[in-house]
């Protein structure tokens, strides 16, 4: 595997912001993800940072402040105007510089004056928090067999994969404009819910409301319409990921899907955490890919890496819930299932390969989600449409119990990666609370 | 109904510009659909245009010559930087104002020194034309009820219609960065193609390369993520309308679409015409929707209009292919179908409102392709995969036939709206020549 580290992995490494250093903490010097903020303390406007411990740090104030030079100056300026598209849109190396001159400003070991000033320092509590990427398409898969299967069983349809599902990731586009930043309230949505043969559907609020926990994938694309990007070519052409959460209305699905798919129970609302983590802090983590079961096909020639380069990442995505009621009686959110992206069939290069194998051309900041994903056990299962078997078989929560999402429930979404000889990273949360229909 | 024609549908005005006042011109003084173009004689960049005769007219150019005050002055300044989706957010009041203004500079018996100025009048011929609007996404419908009887007995889907098909206007969510402006030639895409029951699919060049004669609706939208549009102010959230093929792999199409939908088979390319027809223009080709037949069910009340607001509009658009052996002999693209917009089961009111009816924020600048445009006879079928049954009864051009498209076709759409009372206008032309796969 040619997934190198460097210094900016040694686990050892310690930042002079102490909160960065405390067991547990999302976001060590190793971590560094993007985000986008308003705060008063960087100005008017909106800000790139970076994430470090508790605190926001603003990328352009700390190059120019620091001098950076070459690619990792290039990358910083890109940033100029609170845009991390364009910083997406750069190379590998850029995005790497930039890591790396942020990294040694940061970083404990780093003489004072060379540090990243305080003045580009401010509280993530503090701060309003946008989307991190203006998204130009978002397209949303199904790379999880175990979802797929058992969505199949209680869809009740015909087979539990379709022929094409060992040969090529099943993905449908989806909506852009609907994708929101963690904390945005989720306001349920209405639609033609069915009523039975023969008789006509009622316009009506969602009663299947259903979240899907995902890993969103963002892309530096880069491959001109009629191009393909080779599957040896994928990992640069990921930026990095977020959390996803897909919310989905299966009443309103289950109607409207035949026979082009769902359409208005996604483009409602999807959420993303605030933080894109990147490919770079995410190295300690590459795995090889789980391998097919015996008598299942192999990926067909155009979407199979080398064999050391048939590669995923070790992550895992916590769900919890919780209810209005857990909330006033400040009972904390209940995990419900602990997804692992191990688990899926297909990896996110294989993804980017399968996209842009037609021509289409990806672009730099357009969004894949990964599809739910689930593993074999129910407490790996990724939304209430398995968990609870379509409403039928309710989740506990506490004392109360769950078919699907009630009005005032938060999803909350948080996760990261661990190994032995890696600083642990996390990802933040990825979170909404489900408003009445209007 | 409420399209109250003025003096710029006058069918008797003329312009100075004589192109436009030739019998048969696409763009007389009654139309001024919106562009985006490069031309030198017009300085650097990206300009907003609008089409008059063989001419094309700088918007900003104009407005500060003539002199254009209140809402006609702030629509103009939008379009300042060759930037048309922000006069698309703008108010209709807005677009109509700019229109009138534009009108009048433009009408011949302006006087001299109150017409627009010659230096902002360019060749339409020699203009480099972009994609007229930025697309934040594009969604295609499915509303003609003959396609859809169609494609179902031709994929032998066990029923001619989903039980869904008269609740609601069948969509699906498409790809916005694959959508290019006419002239743009399109790369016949690769992909999995099925050999068979129990065997592996092969990656290969299409076979089955179609195109779908469709409109392309322009939506101001507005709403804000979890807010509706109700039906009846639909008319003002839709700015103006292109011709559309929405080209379609239909062996990549059938192998991919279960359970999620069309996906790669349509996001190769998707061509536009370079003109954007506003509303106001289409005003004296208003029509009312054609009724539901007998025994069929009516729309829903949140997508039922009233009985006079129901409407649509008498849009005819001709689809001719062009071989390359008919090019290089110099014969005419050979007119295979006429589609009209008046047999579609559901109006673009309709699907704006339905789009909208989950809370799904529609945002200025957003295209919805109607779907292929099928009448009840062969006549005004709007694909291949409809005139030939899927290749397999093929299709005289000439002295070739066509099961599917071959490299080097040219497909030309062209169309418009003609009355009794009104002076006809045209939307110029869509066109893409298919080249071989890379």
């Amino acid at each position: 595997m040619t997934h190198s580290l460097d210094h900016t992995h040694d686990p050892k490494a310690l930042s002079f912001v102490d909160s960065a250093n405390q067991p547990g903490a999302d976001f060590p010097i190793q971590n560094l993800p993007f985000g986008r903020i308003r705060h008063a303390g960087l100005g008017q406007g909106v800000r790139v940072v970076v994430a470090i411990g508790d605190m926001a740090l603003d990328v352009v104030a700390t190059a120019r402040t620091c001098g950076f030079h070459g690619l990792a100056a290039e990358a910083a300026e890109a940033c100029d105007g609170g845009d991390l598209n364009r910083l997406i849109a750069l190379s590998p190396a850029h995005a790497t510089s930039l890591r790396h001159a942020l990294f040694d400003s940061l970083n404990q070991e780093t003489p004072a004056e060379r540090r990243a000033p305080e003045s580009a320092l401010v509280s993530i509590d503090e701060s309003e928090f946008l989307i991190p990427v203006d998204i130009g398409d978002y397209t949303d898969f199904f790379c999880s067999m175990h979802h797929a299967v058992n969505a199949s069983r209680i869809f009740k349809r015909p087979e539990p994969l379709r022929p094409n599902y060992h040969y090529l990731p099943v993905g449908y586009h989806s909506r852009a404009s609907s994708v929101v930043v963690s904390g945005t309230p989720v306001t349920r949505p209405k639609g033609e819910l069915e009523q039975g043969p023969e008789q006509a559907p009622v316009y009506a609020p969602c009663k299947k409301l259903d979240y899907e926990v995902e890993l969103a994938i963002v892309v530096r694309g880069g491959n001109r319409l009629g191009e393909t990007i080779p599957i040896d070519g994928c990992d640069d052409a990921i930026f990095g990921v977020c959390l996803q959460n897909d919310w989905s209305a299966r009443d309103i699905q289950r109607w409207e899907s035949l026979p082009l798919g769902p359409f208005l129970a996604k483009s409602f609302a999807t959420t993303i955490s605030p933080w894109i983590v990147t490919t770079d802090a995410l190295r300690p983590f590459v795995q090889l890919q789980t391998p097919r079961g015996d008598g299942i096909p192999q990926a067909p020639d155009h979407l199979k890496p080398k064999a050391d380069e048939d590669t995923t990442w070790a992550i895992k995505i916590t769900c919890a819930i919780e209810s209005e009621k857990m909330r006033s009686g400040q009972v904390a959110p209940r995990t419900v299932a602990v997804s692992d992206l191990m688990d899926m069939h297909w990896s996110p290069k294989q993804m980017v390969a399968h996209h842009a194998s037609n021509g289409c051309n990806l672009r730099a900041g357009d969004m894949l989600g990964s599809g739910t994903i689930s593993g074999p056990e129910k407490d790996s299962w990724g939304c209430l449409l398995e968990l609870t078997h379509d409403g039928q078989d309710p989740l506990s929560i506490g004392d109360e119990t769950r078919g699907y999402l009630s009005d005032g429930d938060r999803i909350v979404l948080s996760g990261g990666c661990t190994s032995d000889e890696a600083r642990s990273i996390g990802f933040g949360v990825c979170e909404g609370i489900v408003m009445p229909a209007n």
